[in-house]
């Protein structure tokens, strides 16, 4: 049986949702490379007795691990190191060898902050450095240590691993607590299991429910398949967890291999982000955009490397700017509209002569929520991407939605047929 | 003693974190507005024993409300209504006008599909028709209908409401369940709270937990406050929640613009985009940008009614962008290098030429994880907004974070730039 965890996100800003939570999803993905299972999250304000009762839930559904994020700062609302001491039995007291290591990190930042009290600083320092006796300390990537807690002597329940919320101070830390004695205890027993996801653009996510029906009835060992399916940014995801030695699987794979082969982009967890950057092949490529304001050219660049193919775009808002910087005709825009095919494919042929590129994607349509007419309603997107040998895929919908939703997904829409043009291969109908 | 309530979020893809939570928030808005206690949110896999666990969880945990969040789907892994029924000790039964409503949705969407079987649409149908004896069925908003289910006759406990993951549909099915004289049931007690929240930028957290130790001595009913500070993309949020009449919460919200008046720029709830929206009263703005990649430009055209004032935007990210599109000297950029607080201001310079503006920025950087120098490493970000008149603010500093941190942040940063332009404001020392 594998060992089991849960993960409890502190912070009122977190819960009212103010601020969203990245930590959950980050240490789900590091639990299942480690063959843990995740088993419930949980969130709640900066009080004290909310979050011993989620710890305490943590502990009748028999986690074996828990970790937790946030509430490790300086201020009197941060108080997970006590919560923690207190449900594992296991007294705060000084560590002055890691006092003096936050002293180290925060002598230097308070040249910046020339007005900063060294009192109040020194407060903080010493709140920080208060650990459970017989816990571990992790040395901070900030300025709060994290802490690996196991019950008190004599007592059962779940090691707990306290962690900071700034994402990239979690990060940093997290190694520090896996290779930790009193992690390994915790977590022994957990089991090899592999998880694969494919990746569909183009169906609605009842047919892919009408596959594993038939998949239930044709394939012996189904039942030991943990499938999930969903809708995410327009695109369906299905995940599989499977033991490694699994028959079941390959056999799914190719059942909707058979029956969706058209709309199946991804068998190997890629994204369509990465297959583009990867079709380009450094080729550059360009952007004129209006409703997805600048999204495109946003995803685009998002992963490291980018720069090696994005010349750039153009978010051509106005009319003007449509005429002025991707040189479309304005007797175009009079005769069809600015949101139209003819214009969207003027703005790719703007993009890739005015960057100079072997590729551009172009997006008009109506974000909303004001805009729509009865011919061209709030959500009717036009795309067209293009080479610069001419070769054009274009693309015409109402999507459905608001105004943020019709935003991302024209993005979604654009890459795919991004996608299909550097593969050579038309869009399905 | 206000009514408590609980959100329990179910989605394997949810827990996994390959789909962010959007409901947990909203509904935390709402339950506010309302003067309903948000307590814990949880969120699970889509396993019945899982879901029961929490629902269970909430109410040991005395919650007056829970509302739960996804699993209304076709698929076999929908199983909320099911497992909510039988906590609440109510039995699904068939309602057949449901079905009848729900299959007029289904009708029209086999067209769109049209190799979709009806067999396989009609099972779905039924399933999403079930709903427990005794309790409330909200109609569709999507194809999923959503429940509201006391307990059983003679039962304690919560009331749980029922409904579907998409954001939409949810949105649009809350009011016929807030409407319910279930939830009213539930919810009585409720007291009246009211929320504040100030927001400053381009001081340390810390700074703010100093100023509250002040208050803490200085104002009398400091006490009866709720207060929770946090970093939010480069700012400090403060929310202050107190009873309608008290006095405590004038004193530290004057307290704090005393210590931080320059620093505390909003004191309504306003963010700095809807006030730079405001400021620009419609005259129009130009973006130049490099690092941030269309982050800007897609920020600056989030909010309804943007077309109002965005003229457009140039994502330069090759230098020979750079020239071509916003005419920036490349004398210029390889005597100073593309990032470099000249090469900002040539590129306003350039965005405002070309858009025709009155107000431009301008953004260049390095995000990173490759492309630092010893002279400009990675996090090293220069920007420039400036008027057509000439008005010019400029700065540059290295941030830390890693790529999408950086990227994000930079657009906070020219968004405040911005907004002390657009009031005549010098930048802080």
């Amino acid at each position: 049986m594998s060992a089991r965890a849960g993960i409890v996100v502190t912070g009122t800003e977190v819960l009212t949702g103010r601020v969203r939570d990245r930590n959950g999803p980050w240490l789900a993905d590091r639990l299942l490379e480690l063959g843990i299972e995740l088993a419930h999250i949980t969130i709640c304000a900066d009080r004290p007795e909310d979050m011993e009762a989620q710890l305490r839930f943590m502990a009748d559904q028999g986690m074996d691990l828990v970790i937790t994020s946030g509430g490790l700062g300086p201020t009197a609302d941060d108080l997970t190191g006590e919560v923690v001491a207190a449900f594992q039995g296991r007294p705060l007291a000084l560590d002055e060898e890691m006092e003096e290591k936050i002293w180290q990190i925060l002598k230097p930042l308070m040249k910046r902050w020339s007005h900063l009290s060294e009192e109040s600083i020194r407060a903080s320092n010493r709140k920080q450095a208060m650990v459970p006796e017989g816990a571990l300390a992790i040395d901070p990537a900030g300025t709060a240590p994290g802490l690996v807690v196991p019950p008190a002597e004599g007592r059962s329940g779940p090691t707990v691993v306290v962690l900071p919320g700034p994402p990239r101070e979690l990060h940093a830390m997290w190694p520090a607590a896996v290779a930790s004695e009193e992690f390994a205890g915790a977590s022994a027993g957990r089991s090899e299991y592999e998880q694969d996801m494919l990746r569909l653009f183009g169906i609605p996510e009842s047919e892919i429910a009408e596959t594993l029906r038939v998949a239930e009835e044709q394939i012996a060992g189904f039942e030991d398949l943990e499938i999930t399916t969903c809708l995410r940014r327009g695109e369906v995801e299905v995940v599989v967890r499977h033991g490694a030695a699994s028959d079941s699987w390959p056999a799914l794979h190719a059942l909707i291999r058979e029956r969706h082969g058209n709309t199946l982009f991804s068998e190997d967890g890629s994204t369509v982000d990465r297959q583009v950057f990867d079709l380009l092949g450094g080729r550059p490529i360009a952007v004129a955009e209006s409703c997805s304001g600048g999204l495109l050219s946003a995803r685009l660049t998002e992963l490291p490397g980018s720069s090696g193919h994005v010349a750039g775009g153009v978010v051509s808002y106005s009319n003007t700017a449509k005429a002025e910087l991707l040189g479309v005709d304005p007797a175009l825009i009079e005769a069809e509209g600015a949101v139209s095919p003819e214009v969207a494919e003027a703005m790719a042929d703007g993009a890739l002569a005015r960057f100079g590129a072997d590729f551009a994607a172009a997006i008009t349509g109506v974000a909303g929520p004001d805009g729509g007419t009865e011919a061209k309603p709030v959500g009717y997107v036009c795309w067209c991407v293009k080479d610069a040998s001419g070769t054009v895929l274009a693309r015409d919908i109402r999507m459905p939605g608001d105004r943020t939703e019709i935003r991302d997904r024209s993005t979604t829409v654009a890459m795919h047929m991004l996608r299909r043009l550097l593969r050579g291969e038309d869009l399905p109908v």
